[in-house]
């Protein structure tokens, strides 16, 4: 079968592989139908992520058909149509029970990473029960796509623990497809603002599509008076920080309100300074979190229901054959304005 | 009548000063009974709070005796024997109405810092009916005024922010007064892990009294390593930073779980670094939070059912008259034992 | 100045009453600009409610303008635009503490009860600071005259104790205009299925105007069945209770999911029978409430932002003069299609 | 191998069994070394369980060691000391990723009622990994059979659902092993006031032993004033009814206070009045709740830590040759005292 093959920093191959075959109990092999590229995908190509060997076939995210079960498998059947979760999640250990599957002691973040992912015809999920979600009949599949990883993570990671509420108030600082998918989902909870903030114009006009009442662009360095100037002087009951970098992560503890949450999102590689001398008596929280994907069941709930326009974050379309300039379309997003992209396998 | 006044930097004396009037239809002068001197006067008279300007009383503790009420005061009247809070809370702001007395738009902790507090015969309160509590008959004076603060600073900022759970493990940074306060009330939920840390031996001795199941002293600088020892290597659920300096603050990073909550109690005067970088994917929470003693009426209920020994917390007594002897105990607590002082008027 | 009076069971009267004034520290007169009527009044027009004695000034929602205050108010002064709370709370008690306004000790549901009340030229509100709220400038008055009872209701007793998540299904026993309340606000939380259940086809027609998924004409017995029919035979999550007698009392509990909420927010004359012996192992949870209007300040967020058009309520607008014509067309809103009228003093 | 069988109303015999074997992946096999018998037990014995049918090993309790497994099982192998859980979890049907077990879809109560249970040699425990729960070393077996179901139900069903919290009041109605499961497991909460109520003086000084503050002997039939007289007037904050009939359920609708919750974990065979008229203003909360033994892992801990001592509740030792003395024992507890019966096999 045809995947896309990590082979060390900076390179990447489409190559021909052994199609996965079932190893344990609760294995499901996958035909891939559709998936799509992460960010993460691409700190892997740079080398940043040590626990990615060279020779795995990237991808975590993705829909398909299973083509065959282990023998421990209660809950799918060859030919049922699943969704993929970027997060494999054995139910069993401890932290499985809490509801916490990104820290799996035998499995978490481990598809295209530690384990072969699904930017291939065809891909192995280990506990198939727990990892991968019945599709309704008559979905959309492209759509469906966007549940794997980038959707939970905005609403859990950003959302969710960020604690938005009917009438908050919100700020978002990236306007990236993290940030968007953060936006989008905030809008569950019916917050009465919320603002993008991005250095490019283009994405901020994207976050005013897709609901902010708000933006900022930070390249004038006056963000927080802005965001001050936009909530009376308040600041934000919510800040999602969704870049991941120690400015972004600063900007956030200027601009939320005593009581508010700071929630991170954004995968970052240094460490940043916390004013403690100013937020010790400020009555905020801070909080962190790799996407546990236990928002897609109700994310599925949502999707069906129209409550939200998932495919709001698709912007280009390729077939698996077309998946290195899929790569290409995806890494240079400033000039392609790419969100997400679909690979059709 | 006597009071203990601040002069500026390095100076307080004990002064006659005129007895409080009532000046708002809310306010309560309240005759002290027991007072008690707090670590933060001690940074008041180090000329760390430049909100409390020279010629101010020092003091938010106490308990007392209602001597005279405003026209607006409905749930108080000449002679209820009544607990101060140290937060003065308006009851209508939108930060009250939340919970969050601390960032009262007009209270907050103003007691002894920006208007005259209670380390005097005698103190006027603002908004009496959300800032005093009425004392049931019978109660033990002194237990109450641990009350005022310390106990609800660390039951919390430390428990209650750090979701301290039955059968949780819980490590508190800071043996003192109110470290010693967190693990009082954490006992309220029935953890079952309760590691103490602190650089003085003589001060985890006392909290091995106090209840934690385990002591560790960091002078070696392997604190952390014992934690993770003493937690199969998982860390703790729930890290309370209370000492206000960034190598603790440093050290709860280092001995937090994955999901767990890092709940800062102390005072910080300059920023700590936070390790994104690696706690970006750690699924854990921080919180700050000025005391908003809306867990008083709680705490009167366990001190009444002696379900917390709250007196556990004094160690000298001392008459108003001897207000700069005390000051001196409690200043030199390492020589002197000192956790809490109790002063009569 | 003109006032709506009860004077016994079936008797009210357009009366002259002279301006209230202030009594207590904490009062404020407020000129009345706009006013309603609610259901309730109607039950006390019944001799349903015994505490409201023949004399009393009916009406407890409005918005007006502030005439005098009393020298403890310091929230609002002469002139400050407000909205009137149905439930007056002191702030102080310990019901008010925890929020359970409605359960104020020296207030609660007293206005246009136990005290004159809003349909008239003027009320006298007591504990002005923390039973009014400012209008924010620029507001539509008659929007805001849902935030006094009608919408908290809705929101709290329905929505917020029914536990409403994104992508949840909620059906709503009672089309009236509570049950639209319910129905209107439940949209802050995105639920995936909205199911008005009611006797009239005219009612369930604005329900699907106002955002239902699917209706149910109870009329011909087989409401519970049709429920479970468009739930996959699970049963709702959440069903809330608008109507107030034991038969829909009774269909919600046929028809809540396992693990799921039953609500209740109508008034109820007489018993209900529980059925335990199918419930016991359910896991639901029953709530009911009495109105506290914490919502408010949310509630005034989300109209001022557009995330909810309260004004769809209002069907009828009368001057304070034609009053009795006002209750006339609410008394049979059958054939008026009145859900809330507007009199404007 | 010997086994306690239901062999149809009032029929309960040892039999001669053949062990039983894996049927699935999922399976394990356990060798019994303590079970007990469950007050469920003897309704299934009078005939009120129809799912269970004549042919049954009863028993749904217990600790053993894993005997054998199938080839899905990863969490145990042969020779692992393990505490069964009463209910049976899939781990990955819909009710179960929410916690809710006892609902879980292929399993719930099935142990001892639609399979063979554990009142036998050994047991085929389904789902092991999410069923079975590591014995740490060195536990006291005897404590830990307390966590199969009676302290989990009291704690799920009476303590968490009833929001227990520390300073709050409590009564329990029925001093029974359950009743007294639920005062162990508040306990974890640090309320101030726990009243126990029964028929029976010698239950009641059980109650009182075991951390009970007040008690009520409700044969006089002023159960309801005698707590009311108890909480000053006000009610307790959670009523939890551990009977079962309408009398007790009506009771607790008597005593809760506004703002309170009554926890339901007694099975129910008919329905109760619901005094909606009194209770629709009163914002109560009422929960049911079959077991979902979520709060294993808590207990576990809390009984290693010694925060709570489970052995309490075991009056009385067999071996399993004795079984039917042991049922005789249980059978009669109002002579013979017994709470728990331990059964070793």
């Amino acid at each position: 079968m045809q995947a896309l093959v990590y082979n060390g920093p900076g390179i990447k191959n489409v190559e021909d592989r052994a199609k996965p075959v079932v190893r344990m109990p609760g294995d499901a092999i996958v035909r891939i139908t559709k998936t799509t590229i992460c960010g993460t995908d691409l700190h892997i190509l740079k080398g940043d992520v040590p626990t990615c060997l060279p020779g795995t076939v990237l991808g975590h995210e993705g829909v398909g058909i299973v083509d065959a079960v282990g023998a421990g498998v209660t809950t799918f059947k060859v030919g049922d149509p699943v969704l993929i979760s970027c997060i494999t999640a054995c139910g069993r250990c401890d932290f499985c029970r809490r509801g916490m599957y990104s820290h799996c002691t035998t499995g978490g973040w481990i598809l295209g990473n530690q384990i072969d992912g699904t930017q291939a015809e065809y891909v192995r999920v280990p506990y198939a029960d727990t990892s991968l979600y019945p599709i309704p009949a008559g979905s959309d599949e492209e759509a469906l796509v966007m549940l794997s990883d980038i959707l939970p993570t905005g609403l859990e990671c950003g959302v969710l623990n960020g604690k938005v509420q009917p009438g908050s108030t919100v700020a978002i600082v990236g306007s990236g497809p993290i940030g968007l998918a953060a936006l989008l989902t905030a809008q569950f909870y019916a917050p009465s603002v919320m603002i993008m903030i991005d250095l490019d114009d283009n994405r901020l006009d994207v976050g005013r599509r897709f609901g902010a009442t708000a933006t900022v662009n930070s390249a004038a360095g006056d963000a927080a008076q802005q965001v001050m100037k936009l909530t009376d002087g308040r600041g934000v009951d919510t800040a999602i920080e969704a870049v991941g970098i120690p400015a972004t992560f600063e900007l956030c503890q200027a601009i939320v309100a005593a009581g508010g949450v700071i929630a991170n999102v954004g995968v970052h590689g240094v460490k940043a300074d916390l004013h403690l001398e100013r937020l010790w008596s400020h009555n905020v929280t801070i909080t962190t979190r790799l996407v546990d994907t236990t928002s897609i069941p109700m994310l599925l709930k949502t999707v069906q229901s129209r409550r939200i326009d998932a495919k709001q974050l698709i912007t280009h379309r390729f077939k698996l054959g077309q998946i290195l300039q899929a790569y290409e379309t995806f890494g240079k997003a400033s000039d392609t304005k790419a969100l997400k992209v679909i690979i059709e396998a």
